[in-house]
C-alpha cells in the first residue's frame, strides 16, 4: 500500500482501445461520465493554454525537495504513458524541467501531472511537453531519498493506480481506473452525442427550463416569480 | 434581503446611455471614478487574456455544487446583460460550461461573473464568451436546491443589485450601482482625459515628484535623502 | 537596517559586465548557480508569458495601500535598473499601473518586481513592460505615508539590497548579491554548457540512471525492483 | 450605497425584544432559522474559545492599514451594540487593540467583528472583550483616510446594515436583518425545542435513518447495500 | 473503486490487539513507525486541544453541502470505530454537529475525521467528542445526493480503507493500513523505548551532534565553522 | 550573504540590558516602538496561548524536509537565546519536536521561531517550551543536506541577523536589530507609560475623537455627519 523504496516493473496498463477512445474527450466530459468522481483538485493547472493529454499512468512517489525517483521512473516509461507524481508532503519546488522532459519524451511519455512545482516552463512550452502542476518554481531539488515508482498514490486528492488512464486539459485532470476505462469511454461518447443536439437547441433560443422540463420541479420546490 | 426561492422578473437596469459610456473604460479607471469602492476580490480572474465587458447585472444566488438557478436566470436575460452569480458557501465546482454559455448568448448576455468555478474554458475561449471566476474546475454540479434570481447578492466581496453596471477586464471586476452609473461614467471620462496629458509628460521624462508637486509634502513628512 | 523615510541616492550597482553575462540565463539556471538560494516565493508571477529581465535593483519599501514611494523611486532610476518593491504588510492593492510604467521606462528601467498588486496589465503588456507581482488588482492606492528607497528589503521572502542583480522569467525571480554577480554568472555559464551535452544524450534515449551513475547509489539506498 | 466620508447618526436598531430572544441561540441555530443565509466566511474566528455575542450592528468601513474610522464609530455606540468593521481591500493589519476595546466597552459595546486583523489578544481575552477577526497581527495602523460609519457594508462575504442583529460564537458569525429578527428568533426557538427530543432519541440509539424516515428516499435514490 | 451509492456492510477491521497497542502512541510516533507515510494534510486540526483517538475507520464519501451519507454511516458503526469522511469537492460547510455526534456516540464511535467543516464545536467539546476537520462553519447541509459508506476514500490527501486504523492527536491524523497495524505498533513501541534514553541524555546536555555521531558526516558534507 | 554550509561561532548578541528591558513588552508595543517594521507574517502562530518570549537570535537556514542543521545549532546556543529557523522553500513538515526541545532547553534556549512545521505540541506545551510556527505537522524530516547556522536569514518575511532580539507573544513575532535594541526598549517604555493614562481616560468614557483631537482633521478631510 504505502510502499517506499519500491519500483514495480510490470504494470497492467488500461486497454489501448479504451485509451484511444477516451482521448477524444475533455476532462469535464470524462469526469461526468465517471459519475463525478476521480477529479484532482482544481489547483492543478496546465503550464500552457490548450494542453490536452490522454495516457496511461506511471506513478511516482516523491519526498519534498527531492526528485531522485523521477529518473527511476524514466526507465519504466512506455510510449503513451503519462507520469503522475505525488509527494509525501506539501511542496512547491521545481521537481521537473526540460532535461527530464527530454528524457521522458525520448521514452515516449506524453506529459506529466505533478502535485508539486515545475520549472523551465518556457522550454517545456516550446517543446510542447504538457505539464499540470500546482506551482511553477525555479527552485531545484536534490537526489537523496528513496520514494517509489508504480505504487498506488494520492495525487492532488485523487487516487491513482499504475496503468490508470489520465485525461487532462484546461479544465483539470481526471483519473479513470483501468478496469473502467472502456465503460467510461462509452458513457463519454453517449454524453457527447447528446450534447450536440442540446447545444443546437440552446443556440436557437430554447431555454434549459423547457428543454430539461424544469418548470414543474422548480414550482414544486417552491420557486416564486415576483414582479 | 436574503431571499431564497425568489425570481424577480422586473428589474430596473441602469441607463443604457451610461452603460454605453462606461463601456469605454477599464475596471481600474471605473474603480477610481467610483472613489475606490465596488471592486470584487482580486481572486476573480478572466478565463482568457484580453477579455473586457460592460453590461447590466442579472444576479443569481447559488448553493455549493448546484447550478439549477443558472437555468432559471437564462429566462430573465436581455441583450446587454451580464450574469453575476454568488454562492451561499465557498465552492469551486464548475457551475458553468459551454452549453449554458450557448444559452446565455442566445439571450443576448455578454458574459458571466461567478464566485465559484467554471469549466469548458477551451470552448468558452473559442466562443469568445468571457467569464471571470475564482476557479477552473471540471467538477459538474447537480440541480436540486432553490436559490434566487435578481435579488441583491454579495459576489466576491462586492454587493451587487440587479441592474447595476458590471465592468470587467484583465484588472478585475467593478460594480457600479445603477443610480450612480452616469455620474461615474462622467468621472471616468474626466479622469481619462486627464491621464493622456500626464502620460505624455511622464514619457518625456518629467518626474511624478514634480508633476504632482510632491517634493514639499514629502519633505514636510520628513523624507531624508542620504548619500 | 529597517529604515523608514530614507532615500539613498548613491548605491553601488553590480558590475555591468556581470549583469550582461547573467542576462543570458534564466531564473532556474541562475538559482542553481547561486547554490539554490535567493529565490523569491513562487507566488510571484509575471503579468504576461515570456517576460524575461536582468537588471540592477532599486529597492522601494511601501506601506499597504500607499504607493507614494514609487514616485520617489522614479528619480533614483538609471538605465538598466529594475524596481523591487516590498511592503510592510501583506497587501494586494494595485500599487502600479501604466502611468508609473511610462515614467519608469522614461528613466531607463527594465521592469518591476512587486510583493503586492499591479493593474493596467493590458496596457503594460502592450508596452512590453514586464512586472512580476503577487496579484493583479484594479484597486488604487493613496500617497500618504513615508516608506524608503534603496534600503535593504525583504521581497516575497528574499533579501534584496540596492544594486543587487535581479533575474526574472516565467520560472520566477532570483536575486544575485552584487558582490557575487560575476562568480554566479560564470557558474551559470558552466552549468549551461554542461546541460547541452546532457540534453543530447537524454534525447537519444540514454537514461539519467546511467548518465548520472545513479544505479549504485539507489541500490545502496535499498531500492527494490519487483515484478 | 458605497459611501465614503459619511457617518450616519440615527440608525434603526433591531427590536430589543428580538435581540434578547436571539441571544439564547448559537450561530448555527440562527443560521438554520434564517434559511441558511447570512453567514460570514468561516475564516472569521473568535480570538478566544467560548466567546458568544448577540447585539445590534454599528458598521464601519475601513481602508487597508487605517483605523481612523474606529474612533469615529466609538461615538455612535450605544449599549448592546456590536461593531462590524469591513475593509475596502484584503488586509490583515491589527486595526484593533486594548485601548479601542476599553473605549468601546465604556460606550456599552459588546464586542467586535472585523474583516481584518486584531492585536493585544491577551489583554482582550483578560478583559473578556470578544473579537471575531480574520487574522491576529501586531501590525499597527495609521489614521489618514476617511471611510464611513453606519453605511451598509460587506463583511467577510455577508451584507450588514446598521442595526442588524449579529450573533457570533465558536461556530462563526451570522447576520440577521433587523426586520426579520423576531421571525428568525421564533424559528430558532422552534428549531431548538425540536432538537431536544431528537437528541434524546439519538442518544437512546435510534438511528437518524429511522427518525427522519430516510430509508425510503435512500432506496429510491438507488442506494445499494453490499456485503 | 470510485463507487457512489454503495454501502458495504461487512468490513474487515484491523486486529483489536494491534489497535489497542497503537492507542498508546501519538500521531508523530506512528507516522515515523510507518516510514513517514499515511499522514493527512496538516490543515486537519482538532476542534479542541488535547484530543487523542485511535480506532478503526468507517469511511464516508460525501458531496459538497450534503451530509445525507453521515446518517447512513451511523448504522454501520461498531464500538471503537472512527468515522472518516471525505468529500468529492473542496467544501467547508458544517456537515457535522452535536446531534450526529450523539448518534455516533450511541453506536460506540470514538470520533470523526472530516475533510470538510464541523459545527456545534462548543457542544462537541463539552461532550468530549473529538473531531478533526479542515474548517469550523455554522453552515448547514442538505440531504439530497448519494455518496457511499465503507468504500476506499482519499481524505485530506491520505488513502483510507474501511477497517484501517486511524490515530489522531494535536499533531495531526495518521492512517495505518489494517494489514500493517501490528507491525507498525511494534515499530512504534521500539521507537518510543529508544526515545526515553535519548531524552535523558539530551536533558543532561549531551548534544545530538555527538549522540547521533553527526560530526563526521557533517564534515564530510563540507560544513565549515567560522569565527 | 546567502551562505550554505557555514556555522558562525562568534556572534554579537544584543546588549543584555536592552534584552531585559524589552522583555517587559509585548510584540505589538515593540513593533510600534520600531516604527512599524520588523514584524513576521501573521501566519506565525504560537503553539499554545499565553506564550511570551524575549531573547537573542541564533539563526538556522534549513532545506525543506531536512532538520539536520537544528542539531548543529544546538551547540551554538547560550542561555537566553531563541532559535530562529528559516527554510529555503515553503515547507510545513514537522522539523522540531520534544527531543530537540529538550536539547535546546538544556543549552539555555528560551524557545523557537520556525517558518515551517512543528510537532509533539502536547509535550512542548507540557514542557512550557514556546514555539511560533506556520504549521503543526506530524511529518518527520531527514538529515541529509547542509544549511547554515548564524547567517542572516529571512524568516516569515522578516530579516533576522544572529544576535538580534526576538520578541514574540500571542500577537506575533517582532525582530529588533541588536544595534537598535536599547533605543527601541526606551521607545517602548515611553509608549507604554503613555498608554496607561490613555486607557484610564477611555475607560472613563472620554472619546478618542477628543483625546487625540481628531475632530478638526476629520472635518478638514471632509467627513460628513448625516441623520
Amino acid at each position: 500500500m504505502y510502499q517506499l523504496g519500491i519500483v514495480k516493473r510490470n504494470i497492467v496498463r488500461a486497454d489501448p482501445a479504451a485509451v484511444g477512445k477516451l482521448a477524444a474527450f475533455g476532462a469535464a466530459t470524462v469526469h461526468e461520465a465517471m459519475g463525478r468522481v476521480g477529479l484532482m483538485q482544481p489547483y492543478m493547472r496546465p503550464i500552457y493554454t490548450g494542453a490536452h493529454l490522454c495516457g496511461t499512468a506511471v506513478t511516482v512517489l516523491l519526498h519534498p525537495g527531492d526528485n531522485w525517483m523521477m529518473h527511476v521512473a524514466a526507465e519504466q516509461l512506455q510510449p503513451g504513458d503519462v507520469v503522475v507524481a505525488a509527494c509525501t508532503a506539501d511542496n512547491s519546488d521545481g521537481f521537473f524541467g526540460d532535461l527530464l522532459a527530454t528524457s521522458f519524451r525520448a521514452r515516449g511519455a506524453l506529459g506529466l501531472v505533478i502535485d508539486g512545482g515545475c520549472r523551465d516552463v518556457k522550454d517545456l512550452t516550446a517543446m510542447g511537453f504538457p505539464v499540470w502542476s500546482k506551482a511553477i518554481s525555479a527552485k531545484g531539488t536534490i537526489k537523496a531519498t528513496l520514494g517509489s515508482v508504480n505504487v498506488r498514490v494520492v495525487c492532488a486528492g485523487a487516487e491513482v493506480n499504475p496503468g490508470d488512464v489520465v485525461v487532462a486539459d484546461d479544465d483539470g485532470v481526471v483519473v479513470v481506473p483501468a478496469a473502467m476505462a472502456m465503460k467510461v469511454a462509452d458513457a463519454a461518447a453517449a454524453r457527447e452525442a447528446n450534447e450536440a443536439a442540446k447545444r443546437a437547441k440552446l443556440a436557437a433560443g430554447v431555454l434549459g427550463l423547457d428543454m430539461y422540463d424544469m418548470r414543474g420541479p422548480l414550482e414544486k420546490a417552491g420557486l416564486k416569480y415576483i414582479d
